[in-house]
């Protein structure tokens, strides 16, 4: 064999390799729904059950003693923050962090009165845009503190489970409009769900072959005088790299790959905490006026996380240059 | 660029990823050495720092309280054991399952009295060959019963830890000559010395890129009436994929790529219990006549499993063909 028509097939033996992965994985590993427990694990079996193999599960009765349950009304929290000062993510379409028009656009961050941006949620004045709290800077326990009596400053059983305490605790409340775009994050995410509902569409971090990253240049939304949005170039920003596809209307001519990935998908209901482990991709949508707090415990920077960064860099070796 | 000239390079760029992984691997995971733990921890903490993260570590003054460490002399199991027929490995060399001109060969598998076999390792008489009780069935509790109580059928805080009990305990004594060659077992490995030393040369899982394997057909060690040994081919037995590399005496010439593998090497001491974490090569030798037991947990074929298999896969897809 000519060394060039060895290359070839070595090459072509690596794409089957990358391309068979994420079935084996997931057959080896996952099921295909997010299974639930109806009660608490202790700290090592939920260690060594899922965060140790990174699958994520849905937890039912683990904050049943949380005061928030019961007491969490958007009336309660109007007459708790008022018309204290919150940082809000303003989007004229819902999407803050998401790529538009071959950017990689940032929302409008708005500090407003929390009764003013309630009056919004609650359709008691229009505005133009989409509004969402979702400030993932520990925004709970720096921007809603008259909260935290309310639910707990960690998940106790986890913090044991992983030694050490969550790097940040968010609270989120915003419009069903509002979409958090495919993305995934460097953190084992315990994600609570107080009232309303959380729709997670889901991607263990083996899909990584199916799923595209392409780099943009940076941008943040600004809303005009007259209410109309511009994009406007964060010119000092580097690149981003960030996931163009659309997981609910993908576009499978130009990213034909993700065919083959098979989403998971639930519903987190009020009540309910998703395990959504590290370095999983995750597209979330919510009922109207969803209230969510969630913890972020750093991960581990481990073998399994070198394999990632493996997996992710051979991805983007074998990448057909469109 | 030329769609081949395209190939070539993505292929170039897969075999740097793949070359570079074992050192970041390395860098974020492990420490040159093995480390040492001067008491037990917890079955959490065990399984979060050592066996999730797949490292390994040697455990001091776990076994203190077994009375085989004070009672296991060669003259208390000659006692013990007595004429009792155990299985004992026999070889030309030395090495039990390893390569030999170009065939995988196995020991023959001896049934002899103990203290036949005892004569031999204290050199009361000689015999042609090395011989090493070995056998990795669980031999402790199928042929030693008798030794049961001076260990323990378990190691409790590491069942704790796995959830589950050991698949098997065995046990070793031998010449110093016997060698373990290079290989690695899908089990979660606590390797407690009782007397003498054990000298491990390890390599982590994400090494495998510089680590060779041959396919070679299967056969047994055989003594002839003479005393002299032949090679007898297993006809009926698959072909076996083997590791060829001497670790202590590696050939570069033919095996370039071990060049840039960085074994990790340690003594395990009597008292002293070696975590060795499922996936890890390990090469083994030992002071004359050392006494050891071992439990197996079977490992976990999780997420970091399949990332494994991946590698593995790659390596193979990407071998220069000699």
């Amino acid at each position: 064999m000519a060394e060039s028509e060895a290359e070839g097939e070595a090459l072509r033996a690596v794409r089957r390799c990358l391309e068979a992965f994420p079935a084996e994985a997931r057959e080896l590993s996952f099921t295909d729904s997010v299974p639930y427990l109806d009660s608490l694990p202790s700290p090592l079996e939920f260690y060594r059950e899922w965060v140790c193999p990174n699958k994520p599960c849905i937890i039912r009765n683990a904050v049943n003693h949380w005061p928030a349950l019961k007491k969490w009304t958007l009336a309660y929290l109007r007459e708790i923050m008022n018309s204290k000062l919150v940082s809000v993510a303003v989007t004229p379409n819902g999407y803050a962090d998401a790529v538009y028009q071959d950017w990689f656009v940032m929302p409008e961050e708005r500090h407003m009165p929390f009764s003013a941006f309630l009056d919004i949620v609650e359709k008691k004045v229009t505005s133009p845009g989409v509004f969402y709290v979702q400030k993932q800077c520990s925004n709970l326990t720096e921007e809603f503190p008259e909260l935290m009596g309310d639910v707990e400053s960690d998940i106790p059983w986890m913090s044991e489970a992983v030694g050490k305490k969550p790097d940040a605790v968010n609270f989120w409340l915003g419009e069903s409009a509002a979409v958090t775009s495919l993305h995934k994050d460097h953190y084992e995410n315990l994600y609570c769900v107080i009232s309303g509902e959380k729709h997670f569409l889901l991607h263990p971090p083996s899909d990584r072959p199916f799923i595209p990253y392409e780099l943009y240049p940076s941008a943040t939304y600004h809303i005009a005088e007259n209410g109309s949005f511009e994009v406007v170039d964060d010119k000092a920003a580097e690149k981003v790299p960030w996931i163009p596809l659309d997981p609910l209307n993908p576009d499978l001519e130009r990213f034909p790959e993700y065919a083959q990935a098979k989403p998971l998908r639930c519903t987190v209901k009020s009540g309910e905490m998703l395990y959504l482990p590290s370095l999983w991709f995750h597209h979330v949508q919510q009922s109207h006026g969803c209230i969510a707090v969630n913890y972020w415990y750093d991960m581990e920077y481990d073998l399994k996380y070198s394999y990632y960064q493996l997996l992710d860099s051979l991805t983007k070796a074998i990448a057909r240059k469109s």
